[in-house]
């Protein structure tokens, strides 16, 4: 479309510093008629403080007139864990069905990896993002006492893997060497793994030409380290997906440029693009945090809009600059963005 | 004591090489007046096939009788995924209350790791083996429907977590670093986060001299990769702990040199020492396994039934043939066996 209406969440710690670069290679890679529109949004701990609110039904009603969401970092240490996550992050993803949390992996030339040998790394991880362990189901029985109790529900349905499922191949099928795996832990969580199991199966049926493969969450780890080239796409449940991203972005060139993307296929509501690194309020302030993954989340918002070729452009600039860095000085975080800017307006 | 009453248990694939070096090394570092006496079982895929047994009510009276449990491995692609894990492995944990699993990584002189730049890594991982996602408790509705909901239901009780936490902390206490790192993501699973991070914070007061921290499972898989020396001793959950270690052992040398006993501190029933590694079936019988893992637990096995002494000849063996190793050509699993029952025997 010729605009972009985006709701811009900076959030906390250094989530205002990266959202400003980002924004900054929007604007300059758009072209002149697209108009961009912004409207920034205060949500996190100062909010959190402030209201007590975290995310309200308003707030929900008025990010939906939004065509995308791009969030810095949520998360202070100031707020007990899990009230920020709980009822910003998830609720967010939840409210507007974000069933596809897309995550790339792909190391750079120039980019430094804890991994021996440079290895080839360039897979994608599609994590289902509104089931599983992440529901919120469990409970608690006799808190605070010796007989206390606690559980956990993963809640995975046939709708909720299949839709994911279906997204995982046909991502894989766009590839050049569509190839899919999943990833799950089939031996031991054997109802759930049944209902991936099979529905992967059926699934791969209606695509041939896409080779599959299953690997226990466990030994994937390993592979991670061992011989990430190996992958290719990665399809897996809520929880094993956000532990196997980290590690994925850490073997990939470190959380400063792993992007990702909360996505509803449907467009029923807006997605959200986010780089997976948190507030890092150690460095808050600053002006050290990297743009990258903020930058390249930006990438993956305009893919998803449909401006390919702009995604194309931001991603082209990341990769030169990468390529380049080790023989610049350190540079500031707008530093980084202004290189950034520069290279896509061309 | 004077004497070890050792059940036996090649199992599988490598499983029946590995464990007769165990043996050899075994027999080789007991002096002449400790009495080694072993039964072998025959449990895993052969027994599965021909009588569909896995592990029954009298199997677990006449293991039972034993001092200790040495495993190889167990599973067979023969076998659908899950029998024998849940009917075998994890049956024998739950039954024998083998609530302490214990993982150690060390990287040792001369061993390959994939990350760059050889870190020094020492640390053990305790990761609780009853209760978590483990328990089988969950279910199917609506099966092989469009409309199947799977759960499994992570079980968390405070004397659960407790006993593990307690027995970590110990541990931590005896070693030189004295300190304790609680892995688990508690700002998403809250309620089991709540628990362990209630029960870990009570029982660090109690130490005093243990330094202790905090980290999510995600990023827990990023520091394993870029800062591995940091942890001394991790406290974790059952699945957590699955993965973790899978990954641990990646980056410390590989699946070939990992170690792991499934303990019952109270001793009311045998222990169970095992290879971190499966039953690698694409190379059974070849002579080709490293037996070092197998080795490596024996050494766990001789420290849990109190002959420090022989664990400790035994590890020095396997680090001074490690040492060596990258020197030597190319040796069968037995040739590996008899290097280090040769060096023990001293
Ligand atoms: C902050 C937390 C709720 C979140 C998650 O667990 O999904 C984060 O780790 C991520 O991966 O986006
Ligand atoms: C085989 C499987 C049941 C087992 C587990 O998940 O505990 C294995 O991965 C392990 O770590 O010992």
């Amino acid at each position: 479309s010729r605009s972009i209406n985006l709701a811009v969440i900076p959030g906390d710690g250094i989530g205002q510093e990266v959202v400003a670069e980002g924004l900054k290679v929007l604007s300059a890679v758009l072209p002149q008629d697209v108009k961009l529109e912004t409207k920034e949004y205060d949500f996190g701990a100062r909010r959190y403080h402030a209201t007590g609110e975290t995310l309200t039904d308003a707030d929900l009603d008025a990010l939906k007139q939004h065509d995308a969401i791009l969030l810095g970092a949520i998360g202070d240490p100031s707020v007990p864990s899990g009230v920020l996550e709980r009822g910003f992050l998830l609720k967010l993803r939840f409210a507007f069905d974000h069933h596809v949390n897309l995550r790339p992996s792909k190391l750079l030339p120039g980019v430094a990896t804890p991994l021996a040998g440079q290895p080839e790394i360039d897979f994608v991880v599609v994590r289902e993002g509104t089931e599983g362990p992440y529901t919120g189901n469990g409970g608690t029985i006799r808190k605070g006492t010796a007989h206390e109790v606690a559980t956990e529900v993963s809640v995975n349905t046939a709708f909720g893997v299949e839709r994911v499922v279906r997204d995982a191949f046909a991502r894989a099928q766009a590839r050049p060497r569509k190839k899919l795996t999943l990833v799950h832990k089939n031996n031991v969580l054997t109802f759930a793994g049944h209902l991936w199991t099979n529905i992967f199966n059926k699934v791969a049926a209606e695509y041939p030409d896409v080779t599959t493969d299953y690997i226990h969450v466990d030994a994937a780890t390993i592979y991670l380290v061992t011989d990430p080239g190996r992958f290719d796409v990665i399809v897996t449940d809520n929880l094993f997906g956000d532990i196997i991203t980290d590690l994925a972005a850490a073997v990939s060139g470190g959380i400063g440029v792993a992007a990702s993307g909360n996505i509803n296929p449907s467009r029923e509501f807006p997605s959200m693009f986010e780089p997976v690194h948190g507030s890092a309020p150690d460095i808050a302030g600053h002006g050290k945090a990297d743009p990258t993954a903020t930058v390249l989340s930006v990438a993956l918002l305009l893919r998803h809009l449909g401006h390919d070729a702009e995604a194309a452009r931001i991603e082209d600039a990341v990769s030169a600059d990468l390529a380049e860095r080790g023989g610049l000085p350190a540079r500031s975080t707008s530093e980084i963005g202004d290189a950034l800017a520069a290279r896509v307006a061309g």
